[in-house]
């Protein structure tokens, strides 16, 4: 356990400026204090550890060559931010990371003023640089941009449209492209295999020294003289590789570096603010760094709950995703067109299992949801059937493709989508909440929301062995419960508590929490099961209640309620409908225990709204 | 006028086999009546032109070395696939291009056996194809899979994630670049200049000459002995111009080639069809090529209306995209920070007029809606105010940005949702019918949907000058009314016909039909030209009635009636509501007109419903 108490060279960075106090030794030191820090804090707060720890070096090196009050660095995924926040006056409060009012685990511009942009999705972050000097550009305003995107969200087609038009209008933006061979769980791709080569090139060790040596005439504060920059550059251009593809695309490129060498990172740094064009600098880094049982599984310590700081020993997880791995497996055993893709979240969807018991039919995109969904769309017309697990809030990246490619063609793939709901500790960009609105109204889509363990597998063979058409299944993070499945269809709605004057109809995990608050009460309470199509035959029932509440894990003013709202209104059912779910307002990181609450999610809270609506009838 | 029946050669083509049958020198007669044929029919029907007089060699090469009844053929977007049909035994029906339960204008499969995958949207035929590929794989199917897809295509970056995905795998997929030097209005960005140099590199004639004469020695059917193969290849590496950025991908690059010149891309496809691996062949052809007026001004004739077949001639354009480019450029001259943003359809939205008047202020990314959104964050984030104008159906392509970048931060970036609702020939690809959905669940996003031309400026003037939160202001394809504004504010909703027993809720374009229908009846109605908010004193007021009808150009089954629905039943209402709007499945091309009656939303089909209501009231 590190207690910021005992971190004397990081308890003395207050702000940035800070930085300049220290010599070279120290400053190592410093790197030390805060990888202690971050196990420490981490170990109990749980976050993304081994992609942090990765770039402590890159991130002093930027705070000492920048000052990001004015100049703005933009994090790619912003997961990576821990060590900028540490160094921006973050660091006394940083053991609330990710809970609930403290320090939030991604970049947040109401959090500090040298938090650029709020990322927490892949790829957005040579866009936003693109717009910060466009618009600085017709205001007068000079300042550096700088992004840092790791190689892994380099994968995603929208840093590649950022990219061609970085290059096209040469936008002095310099890129860091942070490489750790790896993205979450171990990169894919033509451009994963061009950096290979680059790093294994022959030219990368005598680069090293000699890029080192030249660098070592640059002062680290000052404006060169033009004449002389362009005689260095020209020497620098001898001991750096030619990266075509970069070069191509009308960036200069920089590396490879080693990100955790300060003194070059600095270097390479301050040589590239000097300069008026497209930089890409390409730094080498181990993700884990300098933690053992990180660097020996990074995938694990990618993002990870507590974890025992002496050993990195954590509890395996064990919620829905690994169901859904598992009963995907036995059926896959079963019916030999099922296929399973990810875009590069095999270990956090739990299909590392598919993978290995069915290598030929496991399919690993990277952090590119689009082309998942629409080469799915391609293996289901070619009679293959394809399940894409995947995070809720990251489908929403292909919401095009879902309809344009899948539902519009009536494609038979199956949407596993995981983390739907409220996500707790990552926030807001990662809450699953938007899916029941977005796939609501695109033709052919059917949208299931199980509640219990049995549900959650019988949703799964219903869409794959009952089931022609596109099928989306919606569970939480966490686990659902072991209550049997009733006799039906996985269509069909459950009956748990019969009619009553009030009635509540409950989808999803808040099936559970509902059965806990009505097992005492005098109403009806049914679980909805299947979102779409909904059980006509319960809503007609229910449609003579004078109250319905609705009770669902997502956004509340176009989701499961709205429907069953806007059903009564079409029918003629004089019910008042009582939506419970999350408002439309930003819900941000803490556990979900919290969330509900916020949200009127929580056993007090929907007691409360249910017997409010029993005393509405009865007073 | 060029009827059917004059073609001589063309008629003889009941399927691509009949090719086999005909010489050199017919096939290049071929050729031109296919020409004459494509300018005659879409002189009158309208469509996509230029592009399909691009691409008739290519598709007669492409069905003379492949069989696209079990080999697969896939255009990217799609609008380029006349001469394909027309080669595919849809050249008598031709004549129905784009017309109700006539020809579509984008690859069907439903239409025929030669149409692999439906497409319509940039940038996804390879992801498709690369899903055919892996499920052809494992289910032991041996065929050749080709994409077509554009240079601006190209700038999407899904089509990256998908090149991405093939050079890692070494997936043999032939991706034809077609390169016309321009998407739709002029490329932008780093591959495009890219592409230029190759196509300007010293290399390219001479590779031409030699290419040809080493080609010449394939024969155009029948395999190839492997040993030779090798060889031949070797010798063809010799000439082709090294194309480093392809290359790195992980493709074997062959070009430039002239893709107008018959018997070199009918050679070049033949050798790219014996190899097994991912190969590019890069094919510079003519946007309009054969056709004067198109060759001269190909981006009018990229997407175009009924013209003068003898001289070209069109009516201008007069639709909503220009009320509001007009209305931009003024807003513009007073606002300084209004800049404007479009995704490569300066031309389609109106833009090119805010280009002329304020180039510093006018951004072009290519087609990559993904940027364009997330770089009006940024530009957001620093002061600008971006108005990003984009087809409706097309901003699907962005709703994660939307939503991540642009909703969760509160930005005010402002979409001008250009072609909400029923486009009419483009069919089900195009319609903007989503976006309601899509959007009403972001947080801080207002929604409005004007009704007349007044109100569609007053909704841009809102957006700029007194709302600070993102806004998408939906305007169909055609032109709105000019029905004078209301006194209020864009927010309220005005009252056309006082409250009685029935009453109708119409929004954007449907209200003009509204007001004629109800003129002489005996009911309410009030025109919601903002959808988000909605106006609860109207809301309050209609509750009283009996029947609510609410008239939508858009998805009904969760949009503006849904709303509306679910607000009644939540606020205790009695009333029944009736949604009129487009129904939950696929809305095929035809007339707006047609598309109307076939939805409910002509004034002669509305005017049955709310007559139905009535009777149901008094009988």
């Amino acid at each position: 356990m590190t207690d910021y108490e005992e971190l004397d060279l990081l308890r003395g960075i207050k702000t940035p400026a800070d930085l300049k106090k220290l010599n070279e030794k120290e400053l190592n030191s410093l790197a030390d204090e805060i990888r202690r820090y971050m196990v420490s804090t981490v170990s109990r707060t749980g976050g993304h550890l081994a992609s942090n720890l990765g770039v402590v070096e890159m991130s002093i090196a930027l705070h000492r060559v920048f000052d990001f009050s004015t100049d703005r660095l933009i994090f790619d995924v912003g997961h990576q931010s821990y060590v900028h926040k540490l160094l921006t006056g973050r660091a006394e409060k940083f053991s609330s990371l990710r809970q609930r009012g403290g320090i939030a685990g991604f970049p947040k511009t109401t959090e500090s003023e040298y938090d650029a942009f709020n990322t927490g999705h892949s790829s957005t972050s040579i866009s936003a640089a693109i717009g910060i000097m466009r618009s600085d550009a017709l205001k007068g305003v000079k300042r550096s941009v700088v992004a840092v995107i790791g190689d892994g969200a380099l994968t995603g087609g929208m840093a590649y449209e950022a990219l061609d038009d970085v290059g096209q209008q040469k936008l002095p933006l310099i890129v860091v492209l942070n490489d750790n061979e790896m993205s979450i769980s171990g990169n894919v791709g033509g451009m994963s295999r061009h950096l290979a080569k680059m790093r294994s090139a022959r030219g990368y060790r005598s680069f090293k020294r000699g890029f080192a040596s030249v660098l070592n005439h640059i002062p680290l504060i000052g404006k060169w003289l033009s004449s002389r920059l362009e005689r260095l550059k020209n020497r620098i251009k001898y001991f750096v590789l030619p990266n075509v593809l970069f070069e191509e695309l009308g960036f200069t490129y920089l590396g490879p570096i080693n990100g955790h060498d300060l003194r070059a990172m600095t270097q390479v740094l301050e040589f590239a603010k000097q300069m008026d064009k497209p930089v890409v600098i390409h730094a080498i880094t181990k993700k884990g760094k300098g933690y053992e049982p990180a660097e020996k599984d990074p995938e694990r310590f990618h993002g990870i709950g507590s974890f025992d700081e002496a050993t990195g020993e954590s509890a395996p997880s064990l919620g829905n995703s690994f169901i859904v791995a598992d009963e995907l497996v036995k059926i896959a055993g079963e019916a030999p067109d099922v296929v399973a893709i990810t875009a590069a979240m095999a270990s956090g969807t739990g299909l590392n299992s598919f993978k290995e018991a069915f290598p030929d039919r496991f399919f690993d995109v990277g952090i590119a949801e689009q082309h998942a969904v629409t080469m799915a769309a391609g293996m289901a017309l070619s009679g293959s059937v394809p399940v894409f697990c995947v995070y809720s809030s990251f489908l929403q990246r292909a919401y095009d493709q879902v309809l344009h490619d899948v539902c519009l063609q009536d494609l038979k793939v199956i949407f596993g989508l995981d983390r739907a709901g409220l996500v707790g500790a990552d926030g807001e960009t990662h809450h699953g909440i938007y899916d029941i609105s977005y796939l609501m109204s695109l033709p052919n889509m059917s949208i299931l929301s199980p509640s219990s363990k049995d549900e959650l597998r019988a949703s799964l063979r219903w869409a794959i062995f009952e089931n022609d058409s596109p099928c989306a299944i919606r569970y939480n993070r966490g686990v659902l419960g072991d209550r049997p499945m009733s006799e039906g269809s996985i269509l069909s709605w459950e009956c748990i508590k019969p009619f009553r004057s009030v009635c509540v109809i409950a989808t999803g995990r808040t099936v559970g929490t509902a059965v806990d608050v009505c097992r005492d009460l005098n109403v009806g309470l049914y679980n909805a099961r299947s979102i779409r199509p909904m059980d006509e035959d319960v809503l007609n029932d229910a449609a003579r209640a004078h109250y319905i509440i609705t009770v669902e894990d997502g956004i509340v003013n176009d989701g499961f309620g709205t429907q069953v709202a806007a059903y009564m209104s079409m029918h003629g059912s004089g019910a008042k409908v009582i939506p419970v779910g999350v408002p439309n307002r930003v819900i941000e990181h803490g556990s979900i225990k919290e969330q509900d609450d916020e949200c009127g999610l929580s056993a007090e809270m929907l007691s409360e709204t249910i017997k409010a609506c029993m005393g509405g009838i009865y007073a």
